[in-house]
């Protein structure tokens, strides 16, 4: 087919959106792709919507492949099933609900785990219907805080959900492996970096869970990868945990006079001052850090939690976060913390916290501190610190959590190397839900034996609105969009340059010979447009190569270009069409 | 491709459900299309994605075919355009409003004029673009009171919307007919029969308007036709106005008793008992009808009308509403009726009525009530009629206006013959808007000399699902669905019988060689199903042609079965593709 510039629905934009922050939604909007209709929910123009009908078209290909069949349910969905499940509560103010003209409560829908069990427990009853596949590609709806980046977090989203039943474990396992590996070819096509990483399962429950994450600084997800192939979510990662130590020989605990130290960095400076160590100086790492949170959970109650760890470490709430799901993590307030008369701010030990102590307020530990470790730590009393006190001997926490910054350096849990730290945008994720939607819902078939057996259900999903903007993201450069042959919104870019009408009908021509061998032209034909306005746009739009006709017809030249090495290869008029049609298929 | 019936993802059901009163619901249930998730809100299995992605398909093709480009808009939509519009009050009850974590104010879009006018108004400024024609196809939401029939009156539906922009009147009309032209090439393309009848633009607003029927008994819309070529949806008939007579020698008019007369039927009796007429018996049109009604504004607020009309009619509220959208009509209740004083129950005649009348209720009557028209009417006495008051001496209405029902019989406006009336589906709508939209917020372009001229629009639907269950509606028979092979969601339905593996591998072969020639097939490989069950699932499920390879293999025969006609046709086995392709492509 043949789109002219001269009538299509496109304006470029010179300048930079005023609420853009990352790249990929500066030149999605400037190059006429999307436009902003309420914070985080955006329109989709005519060169917006081809490149995301190609990674649909990738999508879509690639999941028939593993036999997985496509259903389209609704986005307004009624309350009973999310409430059967818990999630009518947990997704607190993160999802739309609204009311119908009956007072019925609906949500737009955020994920469908719900809607597929109800629908497989409709049609299907016996082991002999299973294994099953099925998908959908949805427009969903998340009311998040921080809307932010265009397409890569947005309020309303197209998402590529499939879900799979058995009625084995191993069943489970086969879907998962084999959705992973659809999952593989998907953004191999799409053509971007990308990293595969454990995960934590989040609001959807499950057990195994992996994620696909763009490689990118504008993502909002980090993760850590080793030398030795290690990769995950940072709040997946675990934390070696060092043997138990002896604590023979260790002196008693003994309180002392630390004032003025209200920061580790403090303390530290007056512990070197006033009790110097004789094998090296004290570090941050020496003290323990007890951290009061507020947990707040989905039906707005409240607790308290103490987390202690090294001094030289800060708490990761989104981390921490990250365990809890979907309780949400705050510091604790000052209002908060004057509830509990036996905590002195500034100076709170081990001593003050667990299940057992006076203020009861549940204390976890990193785990580090195990059994035989040393720290300096709150005394409990204004101005005093506690020296020697051990774990194991002096106090017994209720328990671990991985709360603590992950660092770089910091050494995989399996012992491949130290972790580095990057950024990555999540564009898929896949579950092992297991038994959870299927037991709360009733979703259970007849096994070999006539014996009624709970299903167990996998989750797959691809973010396909923030695919657009994570291939974007991860192949722009200085002057524009530069997209991945797969998902261009045209084939070739053609410029007719100049006045000459002999250069238009030879490009009009040559853009008919090229629709015929099948090829998708965007042809610049606007006649009084001049050629650096119109090589502007076709650099800012970014279709993979650019021909123009102009200056060079005299001698029976065009000129190609590859817009994302800038080179550029003369090429005799008449053998333009075998010649681009090599290009494109290349 | 090759779908098969062992692993394809659908249960088809022996039963009616429960909550489908049209053929089409059940047969698209039972069949496996598509399943209800809440009142007027449907999840969509494989068979029936198919069948809608056909229908997308074509609707795509012929909006290609026009110049009309492919858009795409949130669903989820600020409250602010809405307000801009007056619509977000209109509406009424008859839209899905919420708010997000701010408190802000969304709809859910029941149609997308406001969002396309501002898209417009942002990417362009001069009548150099134009003209415009962009459409999206998309889901949209309605909440409405009486959701019905399954698809055909969903509350979660999709919808083809176009829009076209121009910046002259003849431009307009342009746009305007080379979309009617595009919607008689998709509803020819459909297969069922339709209508184009003159329509009432309701809340759209703007001037000519046509809507596309679908001829079937499941409609909700009555439409009439003449033999001379007259159609219009029965809102939009007007009413042939006979001539002013003269009234000279009509004798003044005379109130008399008339007890025990509360109908129309026991005054014309009492008045042939009574005061026999020489000519003819007195009957029902002789009597004047004064209808109170209670007209309800979107904002909530009340006020009276009254509707005076030959005796001999109703009033039909849903044609009064279409001239009064989005004003909602209802009977005036006795406790409303009793804060008129002047009106006497039963016996209410003109001069009680009219906006100088004391009780200023505004009084409108039929067309047919023209100057020098004797009417027997209500004296404003209890137990008295008025005769031979005459329209235009003795009272003078406000107006006119057509709120009497329309009957079989009655005169087509045009002149060209008497009406008869039928139901319809309404498939599409195509309006001239006009400048309504564009005023409201502010779209205009430079013209011609540099002046700023709002621009003005058209507004074409189809609506998408809908239109699935219309083609269902309008081709299914007594044993199940029977699609037009257009819309079909395979080409053929492929049936191998018995428990010969000759057949099955046969029939797998058959299956592939069909594939390789790019026909879909449908295949019912499965292995301990009856011949019978599987007939019936074919006949249930309704592709157009169902071919079975069974008994006569032996002879090297297959049977092909037209599923409409029932015909079958014997083919031998190796001549099978050959005849197939040609049966399909026919």
């Amino acid at each position: 087919m043949i789109a002219r510039m001269s009538t299509l629905f496109v304006r470029t934009l010179r300048e930079d959106p005023a609420d853009a922050e990352v790249a990929s939604h500066k030149l999605l909007v400037r190059a006429g792709y999307i436009r902003r209709a309420a914070p985080g929910i955006y329109s989709w123009l005519p060169l917006g919507l081809r490149v995301l009908g190609k990674v649909e078209g990738i999508i879509r290909e690639e999941m028939a492949a593993i036999g997985s069949q496509e259903v389209h349910f609704p986005a307004l969905l009624p309350r009973e099933p999310y409430e059967a499940t818990g999630r009518w509560t947990e997704y607190g103010d993160g999802i739309f609900r609204l009311k119908d003209r009956k007072e019925a409560d609906y949500l737009l829908g955020p994920t469908h785990e719900e809607m597929f069990t109800l629908l497989v427990k409709d049609l299907y009853g016996s082991y002999k219907d299973l294994p099953l596949a099925i998908y959908q590609i949805q427009t969903k709806y998340r009311d998040e805080a921080r809307p932010r980046a265009g397409l890569l977090r947005g309020r309303e989203f197209i998402m590529k959900d499939s879900y799979s039943f058995d009625h084995t474990d191993e069943g489970l396992e086969a879907a998962y492996q084999a959705h992973r590996a659809a999952y593989v070819k998907v953004f191999d096509r799409l053509g971007f970096e990308y990293v595969i990483v454990k995960a934590t399962s989040g609001a959807m429950g499950g057990s195994a869970s992996e994620e696909f994450l763009a490689v990118s600084e504008a993502g909002e997800d980090t993760f850590v990868r080793s030398p030795g192939g290690y990769a995950a979510n940072v709040e997946a990662v675990t934390t070696l945990a060092p043997e138990a130590l002896s604590y023979e020989g260790v002196p008693a605990a003994h309180a002392e006079d630390t004032p003025d130290t209200p920061t580790i960095q403090t303390l530290v400076d007056h512990l070197n001052e006033a009790f110097p160590r004789e094998d090296r100086p004290w570090e941050a790492g020496d003290t323990l850090k007890n951290v009061l949170l507020t947990l707040r959970h989905p039906d707005g109650t409240v607790e308290p939690l103490a987390v202690g760890l090294p001094g030289d470490r800060d708490v990761d709430i989104k981390r921490l976060e990250g365990q809890l799901e979907p309780i949400e993590v705050e510091p604790m307030d000052d209002v908060e913390l004057k509830k509990h008369a036996s905590l002195v701010k500034g100076y709170i030990g081990p001593e003050a916290l667990g299940e057992k102590s006076e203020s009861g307020i549940r204390y976890l530990v990193d785990p580090r501190v195990v059994t035989g470790t040393r720290w300096v730590t709150g005394a409990n009393v204004e101005g005093q610190h506690v020296i020697d006190l051990v774990a194991g001997r002096d106090f017994t926490p209720d328990g671990t959590i991985e709360a603590a910054e992950v660092r770089e350096g910091d050494p995989a849990p399996d012992g491949s190397g130290p972790l580095t730290l990057a950024r990555g945008i999540e564009m898929g994720h896949v579950f092992q839900l297991g038994r959870k939607y299927a037991d709360a819902l009733g979703l259970q078939v007849l096994d070999e034996n006539g014996k009624l057996v709970t299903v167990t259900m996998g989750s797959y999903g691809i973010g396909v609105t923030r695919a657009v903007a994570a291939v974007a993201e991860g192949t722009l450069d200085d002057i524009g969009l530069c997209w991945p042959r797969n998902v261009a919104p045209y084939d070739l870019h053609l410029v007719a340059t100049g006045k000459d009408a002999a250069v238009f009908e030879a490009a009009a021509k040559l853009a008919e010979e090229l629709k015929a061998a099948g090829i998708d032209v965007l042809y610049d034909d606007r006649p009084k447009v001049s050629p650096g306005v119109k090589f502007k746009d076709a650099e800012l739009i970014g279709v993979p190569t650019i021909v123009t006709v102009g200056k060079g017809l005299v001698e029976g030249k065009i000129e190609v270009k590859d817009r994302k090495s800038g080179e550029k290869t003369e090429v005799a008029l008449d053998e333009a069409v075998a010649h681009l049609i090599a290009v494109v298929r290349d």
